[in-house]
């Protein structure tokens, strides 16, 4: 029997449209943006405000933190020296686009070059809400141990980068290197990794380097 | 204008209401049972491993792991010496009531004086869901860093006691021990609490005979 069921497009949710559209924008604006994700307290923050001073003369930052409470976050990225802009989700577990499309109307799009997007701490939700950012980007952190990609595999497998922070605690707690990055390997095949310490700096440098050289790609879209 | 409008009893959630009767199932057999919280990696299992070896010959504990994926917890905890049973959420972010309800069913609870109840590792959606647990602790741990209560109120305002574990790398991040605890008196006054790490096992006596006091009281129910 030959199928004569009629197959219908994929429709796309209303988030996945509206991520499009802020893809868009930041696509029209030569803006390279970023989704930060990650468990509360793997170092997000202190990642940001790294890469905001460090970039400084390089590109243009502008940051949009995302959190259940406070503004702790955008106002560490705003003394850093970037356009902050705060989004509280009221309870809300994760971002979603319909946050971000109207965070994105606080943002001059047109004198920026980089956005980071900062989500709520937590390595479930966040996973399966698409922004329009052009790369997912996880910040994993040593004293969480190194099962964590074993045990949240939804949120490393839909990364396309890992950073692997608080590497200056590898003497003090127990973590298989191996082992994590096995895990990784095994969810999101060749997925850029970066090992650092935002605390003593080391390794900083690959992950400035990914940044800058990923928004001059966006910038020549 | 006198009020002649009816007043409706407050009508409980499904959830809520099963998480009653897991309640009186725990106090029909005598049976302490806690809800154990916190961020991926704060170091839960390893409480929970550190108590079963502890408690041998005190108690009779049983525990529920809840997990997106894997049994890796379980498996620590069955090897400790507990009756363990896994959830595996299937992507959930949170434990709930029924969830509980069905792994009760795999636990013979006139058996046990303790159950311990591990949720998903996850500081914004468990605290929302009532399991019928009489206590909910929160793990925190230091390398989260200190702004966590204000970051997230939701869990912080609503446990019974929080445990402050890897005290051990105090000497090597930034943490202001005043900060963290005046947050939480501000949202959670006179809230139990624990400094321990269980690493070095420093401070673990104090939360082991808080659990052996609270298992006594639960029997005389």
């Amino acid at each position: 029997m030959s199928s004569k069921i009629p197959v219908v497009e994929k429709i796309l949710s209303a988030n996945d449209r509206l991520a499009l559209e802020n893809r868009a924008r930041f696509d029209a604006a030569g803006v390279f943006a970023i989704n930060v994700m990650a468990s509360p307290g793997a170092g997000k923050t202190s990642l940001i405000e790294q890469t905001i001073r460090a970039l400084q003369g390089k590109l243009r930052i502008g940051m949009i933190n995302g959190d259940i409470a406070t503004s702790f976050d955008a106002d560490r990225a705003a003394a850093a020296g970037a356009a902050a802009v705060q989004i509280n989700t009221g309870g809300d577990c994760h971002l979603d686009a319909v946050m971000l499309q109207s965070a994105l109307g606080q943002l001059d799009l047109s004198s920026l070059d980089l956005v980071i997007i900062e989500n709520v701490g937590n390595l479930i939700c966040p996973a399966e809400f698409k922004l329009g950012a052009h790369k997912n980007v996880l910040v994993a952190s040593i004293p969480e141990g190194d099962d964590k990609p074993y045990k949240y595999p939804g949120m490393y497998r839909g990364v396309h980068a890992v950073v692997i922070n608080k590497i200056d605690l590898l003497p003090y707690v127990p973590f298989r290197m191996d082992f994590f990055k096995e895990g990784i390997e095994a969810l999101n095949p060749g997925v850029v990794q970066f090992e650092l310490s935002c605390r003593t700096g080391e390794g900083l440098q690959a992950w400035f380097n990914w940044l800058v050289s990923e928004a001059r790609k966006a910038a020549l879209r």
